[in-house]
């Protein structure tokens, strides 16, 4: 038996969640279409609260908490837009939020977190480290732990984008998200399979950061062992939970190099004005072969992008 | 008498353009609202077909053209987005478009009026020779000529975007354009004047490019001298007929330094996620005493940058 969510749990998501997210809008670049020999909708997730779809799953897992639960707060060890979110939607509902952060991370993304109102633990830069410091806030302040993607609440938030996908885009034959943990992938396929089981719901992922394309090939969970790629949001392994779901739900997942996922990040910044990452452009540019002719919904899951450091 | 646009003529232009270019979005962005201490809704243009508002004046003028007028084509001489505007706009016709561009326009500007179908006329990089080359290829062809913004076809155009704007933010105290050549700020100032008289209509320009500054302030109009930005669509002069109509209709006109605009842009970039230009932004942060709690719209005039030389 697992609590795996349903549709009823994404919709209840959606509801949930509205009045503290942004239904980000789709956008169409005919220059792009043009170059890809597709009919490509973009939803504009990096459009959406802290620069990232994040902000969905994190918001719904604060508003389903119990109150006394909720009171006692909520942490989570992230570096990302997952503690970003987490500490918005913390601060929405008034309870604490304690983030436990890499002594390593950037100076912005500790006061962007710490502006959210969160108390920031700071450790050695390492995984070990990160969980053992996350285990004495928790013990210390009662707090729930909210994982990026490997809780269910969490999926059904990240769920709520191909909700609106869909909606926006009634058309699609094709739906394709980036696949980091698997969390808004999981939610995408529950969504998609549920509500239109025609569509087929492709991954994308870095060639670099390939765990989750070995994992669904040989039916194990594999980890993410030393990925390196500019994709820097799609670089933790999936959970049994989400390696569950994909199994299931996933026509398959498209690896891609990195000089396409540059040239396709370029090209979505150059022709459409989006700034976002672009794996799941990427993988359509790399695949013309299986996608020619038809409409493809892609998921930018995020912007927020050192604009000192761009790849080109 | 002159034949400045009216209201009629923009809602009239706003009627016949509307098949062929976006009803741009308007954005918002919390953290901006926040370091601004504005609230700022973003009229977002440089999502427009080819990039910047250019499309709607170029449009309106080859759709205002009698059949016959028409069949001889259009001109212009042009490096920039009112080239591939007009060249795309005439291909929606089906008339000719002759675009004469200096020998130094970038390659790839030169490809993408091209790739709509016009036929380029290379010249030296002078004004000089750029006129003379327009007036042998209309000599030759009998194509009208349509300006780049000294044509109340144009300006009518333009005039849309405010009208847009005004129903997408019904609220506003204050509208801000950029001020180039004028065009953009002729059209605002008709439609915010005419609809909405109690809304400030404020320019913004680079301090280093201030032609359009200085003529407000001393009556007369002065062309603009070797004016240097990273603004680099600010770099024209007002034409007769815009400095008459924004010496009636603008409240004003902001200049600001190069490294406020390039703090505004990044802003813009890393905030709000929206690669545009964003002179109006730094005008705001220039001039907090005058905006602070205030509501204002800014138009966003178009976003295509060369990403290979960003400015920090």
């Amino acid at each position: 038996m697992h609590d795996d969510p349903t549709l009823a749990d994404i919709q209840a998501a959606a509801e949930r969640i509205a009045p503290y997210i942004h239904r980000t809008p789709v956008a169409t670049c005919a220059s792009i279409d043009d170059i890809a020999g597709v009919s490509l909708s973009f939803k504009c997730e990096n459009l959406q609260k802290v620069g990232a779809f994040k902000a969905r799953g994190a918001t719904n897992a604060v508003f389903s908490l119990d109150d006394e639960a909720a009171a006692r707060g909520v942490c989570t060890h992230s570096s990302g837009n997952h503690a970003a979110a987490l500490a918005r939607a913390a601060g929405l509902r008034g309870i604490p939020a304690y983030i436990v952060m890499p002594s390593s991370a950037p100076p912005v993304k500790k006061a962007a977190v710490a502006g959210y109102g969160a108390q920031i633990t700071e450790c050695e830069p390492t995984l070990e480290a990160r969980e053992s410091t996350l285990a004495g806030v928790q013990k210390r302040t009662g707090a729930k732990f909210i994982h990026p993607y490997d809780d269910p609440r969490v999926i059904a938030g990240q769920g709520t984008v191909a909700l609106e996908l869909l909606e926006q885009a009634p058309d699609l034959e094709v739906v394709m998200p980036p696949v980091g943990g698997g969390g808004l992938a999981s939610g995408t396929t529950i969504t998609v399979s549920s509500l239109r089981p025609e569509i087929e719901v492709w991954g994308a992922e870095p060639a670099q950061a390939d765990d989750a394309y070995r994992s669904l090939r040989d039916g194990k969970l594999y980890p993410s062992v030393k990925p390196t790629t500019i994709a820097d949001g799609l670089l933790t392994s999936l959970s049994d939970r989400t390696f569950r779901i994909l199994s299931t739900g996933l026509a398959g997942i498209l690896t891609v190099d990195e000089a396409t996922i540059i040239r396709a990040m370029r090209l979505l910044w150059e022709r459409a004005k989006i700034l976002s990452a672009a794996v799941p452009l990427a993988a359509v540019l790399a695949n013309r072969d299986r996608f020619e002719g038809r409409r493809v919904g892609l998921i930018l899951s995020g912007g927020n992008t050192n604009l000192d450091n761009l790849p080109w």
